[in-house]
């Protein structure tokens, strides 16, 4: 398998808050984001924190998806993974947006597997 | 909880082929490297690959760890994320490197959960 892979940062602020304190929800929406990215889902680990917050991966074939919530600050922290050019992994992303109501994202595009990190075809969007 | 966090991406090259397809051997290191920074570990899900590879997460109280191997190519991509100010995930990238055998590792280091992504922050290594 080829190590080049595209990985998107995305800082997602003001979400619906409750959406961000549900685990559930939460495992659902990023199995969901992933399969509609055309991703394989290999592994699913998401664990609650007392009194708020949840942290959670999904790995797959093409790597991984992250959160760590924060609901207290309306925030979420994303990590969307891709190895190879077929998935996109901005798709996910912006399913993920969507369903966390995230009313102002910010996002990093990071070049993986390439060999030196190039900071000039990192994307700030 | 704070939103601030330090997210160190690593790119280890030349690694020790046998160690990246060793799952049992990885999920060890990964766990231990957690430790080693001071972090509490929550989840471990790791997941091997045919014929080649092994993706893995430890999630931490203080966010994550997670690595993707190709030991076709003596590569492996790690991620080390933490929340707050006590840890610092460049302890446990060192600990990783270090059982990885790499020969060549370039790093970036994201400030993360601080408002916009402030490209001035970030530190190439």
């Amino acid at each position: 398998m080829d190590t080049m892979g595209r990985h998107v940062i995305a800082e997602l602020w003001e979400c619906n808050i409750d959406m961000l304190n549900d685990i559930e929800r939460l495992e659902r929406t990023f199995v969901n984001a992933a399969l509609k990215a055309g991703a394989e889902v290999r592994e699913v680990a998401f664990h609650k924190f007392a009194p708020f917050g949840v942290s959670g991966v999904v790995i797959i074939s093409e790597s991984h998806l992250t959160i760590h919530s924060f609901p207290e600050h309306g925030y979420a922290s994303i990590d969307v993974y891709t190895c190879g050019d077929i998935i996109d992994p901005n798709v996910a992303v912006a399913y993920i947006e969507e369903h966390l109501e995230a009313k102002s994202t910010e996002k990093l595009e990071v070049p993986r597997g390439m060999g030196a990190v190039q900071m000039k075809n990192i994307k700030v969007q």
